[in-house]
């Protein structure tokens, strides 16, 4: 049995997982431990507690983590982790749990998660981007998952969208991550709307319900972020060309509202050569399961 | 032997290649055939007069194209090519010569010229960017180069750096090939200058020369062009990052009037992570050699 771990910024999920399902979950706050170790030290317990609950034995882990470098196994300069130093969590664990332990970044994690399970399935070429309170991608190219020197390949979210725009939590200016996640969206409807009563709750549902009953300032919002979205996107066709494009997380599961202007713009922006040979879709997996999936298949990856 | 033919807008080189040498050269242009057809009569005819000055015998050909489609071994809606149709050169040379022909995108067999016998020997992943008339690039990820769905991945040139910006001859607006290229170059100087008299040539040697000398508008238009290309290449870093960016072609030649600012912008611009990590140098190979070298070695690549 093979544990998949997905590391959060405030919550950490486990699932025992089995042939690409997942016989049993968990979860264990990310935040409030005393250090690193003591993180380590709740997984490890976690893990045996579902071991002990599903009368089985774990054989390896794989772990997705925010600016996981699979290479190192560490998580390194995670900038919304509680730590201020980089992480070796792989070999923490591995020693704790003496099994076999790997260790990738979670947007890598996703993608091969959607890649071998779901809406991905027998791509040769793949991009799957997760639309949250980041924006993270992991690429399959040529059939393999792409990793690069640090194991962290396809940092979409960072790439510069709008030169000396919006600050990014990375320190730079105009990420495309500081227009299209969680974050981006609140701003750009704050910037629009006078009275932002819609920025009262976390999360943007509350825009989308809105900008779905025909609400301006929301409509704009969705459009906008549909308009870098589709710019983004095309820019990482031109680069590494997908046969399909996965949107997964939470912004991409407020449907149409985002995904109708999305595909508008993302065909008038795209080369030529691609029109008419890729598509957009949506995750076909349960919501944390391509994360958690593509955990327990990185320890079936080579480096 | 191996032949390797690196197609230009004007002009096709030919080239015998042993052990990552060149041991014959030769040339015919591209433009002035009939049709297609003619053109890899013309091909067949120098290759065969190579073999027969240095008496010796073509086991294999590869081609480097513009818009080259590794996987079908044809030139597909090249628009600086002489013909408005695909031309599958690879099966036309094959039936000419009667020995395997392989063809591939231009930008990409430099990368693999520069990764087999240039500046990127021994990288695992590498970044190569062709500037001249056009703005290429090729990648090697992984210790593979990257070759996508259609044969032609790492199309640079074609991210849009500035939305809604400058006309690209792709028909889209704002892509990278628009402003770092002779084109966008000779525009950025005449955006800029006045009275435009350093455009009468060709080229952009003329302004590299002026900006040595320190013409304000000449510096300037290097600024930019440096500014610009140190985005694209960060951008192209977050995506897919490499341990080195090999710089090849005309523009990159001009030396310290590019690679001073360039340096220095994309320092700025890179993320975090990678600051350190790579570096950006001038290709190691003479003028036309990673061209030519690279479009042998594709006779080696698995597609």
């Amino acid at each position: 049995m093979i544990l998949g771990i997905d590391i959060g910024g405030t919550t950490s999920k486990l699932a025992l997982v089995e042939g690409g399902h997942v016989m049993a979950r968990s979860r264990i706050p990310t935040v409030g431990h005393a250090d690193a170790d003591a993180f380590a030290d709740a997984l490890a317990q976690a893990a045996r507690e579902l071991e002990h609950s599903s009368a089985t034995r774990i054989t390896s882990i794989g772990i997705g983590a925010p600016n996981g470098d699979h290479h190192a196994g560490s998580i390194v300069q995670a900038p919304n982790m509680p730590w201020d130093h980089d992480v070796p969590l792989a070999a923490m664990l591995a020693q704790r749990m003496a099994v076999p332990c790997t260790l990738g970044n979670d947007a890598n994690a996703a993608a091969l998660g959607e890649w071998r399970y779901g809406a991905g399935q027998g791509m040769r070429d793949l991009l799957v981007v997760t639309l949250g309170t980041g924006l993270g991608s992991g690429l399959i190219v040529d059939g393999r998952l792409l990793l690069g020197p640090f194991g962290n390949a396809g940092e979409l979210g960072h790439v510069i969208l709008v030169p000396e725009g919006r600050l990014c939590t990375c320190g730079r200016r105009g990420c495309m991550e500081a227009y299209v996640s969680i974050r981006g969206i609140r701003q750009t409807y704050q910037e629009l709307a006078p009275d932002p009563a819609l920025l009262k709750e976390d999360g943007v549902l509350n825009i989308a319900q809105a900008a779905a009953k025909g609400d301006g300032h929301a409509v704009e919002t969705f459009e906008r972020t549909a308009y870098w979205l589709a710019i983004g996107l095309a820019n990482a066709v031109a680069l590494v060309p997908p046969q399909r494009i996965v949107l997964f997380g939470g912004i991409a599961r407020n449907g149409d509202v985002l995904l109708g202007p999305l595909r508008t713009y993302f065909e008038q922006h795209l080369l030529n050569i691609h029109k008419g040979a890729l598509d957009i879709v949506l995750s076909a997996l349960p919501e944390d399961d391509a994360a958690l999936l593509g955990a327990a298949a990185l320890t079936t990856l080579n480096s």
